[in-house]
């Protein structure tokens, strides 16, 4: 499995004939082109064309987040598959109401699904709040049936959009720390600790389901739930619906409880709460550690890593938007 | 409307406050970022991060082309115009069948057309075979009928491989030169001078139109008449047969004529007939000269270069894949 590089600090991105090298005042350090997936920049990193030229090469994405860790946009390399036939077929499923709808229902009732698989894990763990968790879980059952009666792409986000709020509740009884509280979802900036976590484990969800979608016949341009418009990439948002709650939410609940990210590790910053550099490199470290962690495949048999779920992930869809087999998402089985 | 900025020497991009700007040999050079859509890059051009991030908060793609004018790779900010409504129309307009069909018809037409336009310039200048050109061109008006009766786009196919089969029996008149006989159209390896420099005129039109669709917001993988195999870009070799005729045919008939091309620039390779590298450097040389050269435009009442020809058109495809105007091919006026 090819590995994520992550680079906080500032230096120059150069080649030198067939080899890539970083070079910063500790000196040169080399990248070993082949065994790298994708390179995620948060120092002050210049780059050279030429070092674009051959990471595009060996297809290497390169993710930019800038000083105050807010993702700012990805060097995609051109495509290497040409399929257009896959294309086709991906906006066939966009152009064709009832194809579009029922994807997003499956997007949905995926997403629904995992944030459910999170509260039963916590529903015997959670200090408090047992009862709301429990409560919540049999109302998840509902929202799932609400899905087959949503007649638009907007009915059903509604559905999500509200599951997902009495989801984030939950959360203060899941983390319980009077430095992480949720109070309400706010972005851009977030408003708080929790939120700030939030926020940035998400932006690095969608850039790794980007990084794996350059990896398939897909395009990430069309999307489903997320491509009213054409302002972003679309199809890693709607993929990232199914990993959010495994990838994110339950990493932020295990670096608050285990005490592993604390108040130190925040600074305010344009008018919000920002992680610091040295809370991302937590956070980021952290996450790298989760997405090699192996889980059992129920299908496969075997176990996989994070990273090859999402690839997974995008196989099925694929296969699914070929007509080969309905799309059945990823749930985690604890 | 926002301009595109093209960058053809060599330098870096970097940005002061609120200002970007590139600096080369030949100084410093403000980008009016309120004003630019996206940026091309052909030259050496380092970037800085802080470079980027304002491109990206300005929503400004950033396309890199190599040394040789390969497309290598984009850099998409977080927000950006990516264009998916334009694959979308490109969709529909390969899934619909009748929109499909009134386009293969154009290029088909057109093609015809461009065709017919190189008989009428030689219809008088030819040593030999005067009136079996002058008779083609007449055949030529019928052929273009027939489109009209066309209803599968294989239909469409057998016509213009009819008419392109009647065009290439000319040749012989045209050149009329013992050392360039056109004898039959082989490919893979081509069998004899001729259909050498046809192959690898052809490869050269085919990889120049796909640059230019690079430059656009149309997909390479979907395309009209040669969309039924999937392993290679299709709609460049829609738009290439616009060009075939006046790019890369009249080119093999100057090459011929004035003897700049002879025998001693092809080898016996891979049991078929290659120019030689020396014979494709001429070839290639040639052929920028001509690209570069600028032709009258009917419609724009002024001198264009042919590679802006070829982005013209593809504007122009664009335009009809959106509804806005119907697309009517460049037609040569010598």
């Amino acid at each position: 499995m090819k590995k994520t590089l992550y680079i906080f600090t500032s230096g120059e991105l150069k080649r030198k004939d067939n080899s890539l090298y970083f070079e910063s005042e500790a000196g040169r350090k080399y990248i070993p082109v082949e065994d790298t997936n994708d390179i995620y920049i948060f120092g002050e990193v210049d780059v050279t064309k030429r070092f674009l030229e051959f990471a595009a090469a060996k297809e290497i994405c390169i993710h930019y987040f800038n000083h105050y860790g807010y993702y700012t946009g990805t060097f995609y390399p051109r495509e290497h598959y040409n399929a257009g036939h896959v294309i086709l077929k991906q906006a066939e499923h966009y152009i064709d109401k009832e194809k579009r709808l029922e994807l997003a229902r499956i997007f949905i009732a995926g997403s629904i699904a995992q944030m459910r698989q999170v509260l039963k894990y916590y529903q015997t763990r959670a200090k408090n709040g047992k009862e709301e968790i429990t409560a919540l879980i049999e109302k998840f059952k509902e929202r799932t049936s609400e899905l087959s009666e949503g007649h638009t792409v907007e009915e059903l986000m509604a559905v999500e959009g509200h599951a997902r709020e009495d989801y984030y509740k939950m959360f203060d009884y899941i983390i319980n720390d009077p430095d992480f509280r949720f109070e309400k979802r706010s972005k851009r900036p977030p408003l708080n600790r929790l939120n700030a976590m939030i926020s940035f484990g998400n932006s690095l969800c969608y850039t790794m389901v980007l990084s794996e979608i350059y990896k398939t016949y897909l395009d990430p341009r069309i999307g489903y739930l997320h491509a009213t418009n054409f302002r972003r990439f679309s199809l890693n948002l709607d993929v990232a619906e199914i990993f959010k709650p495994i990838m994110v939410d339950r990493l932020i609940f295990m670096l608050i409880n285990k005490k592993m990210i604390g108040k130190k590790d925040f600074d305010k910053q344009m008018n919000g709460i920002l992680l610091t550099e040295s809370g991302r490199k937590k956070f980021v470290a952290e996450l790298d550690k989760r997405m090699q962690t192996t889980v059992n495949h129920r299908h496969l048999g075997k176990s996989v890593s994070y990273r090859r779920l999402i690839r997974l992930e995008l196989y099925k869809i694929q296969k699914h938007i070929l007509g080969e087999k309905t799309y059945e998402p990823y749930r985690s089985m604890w």
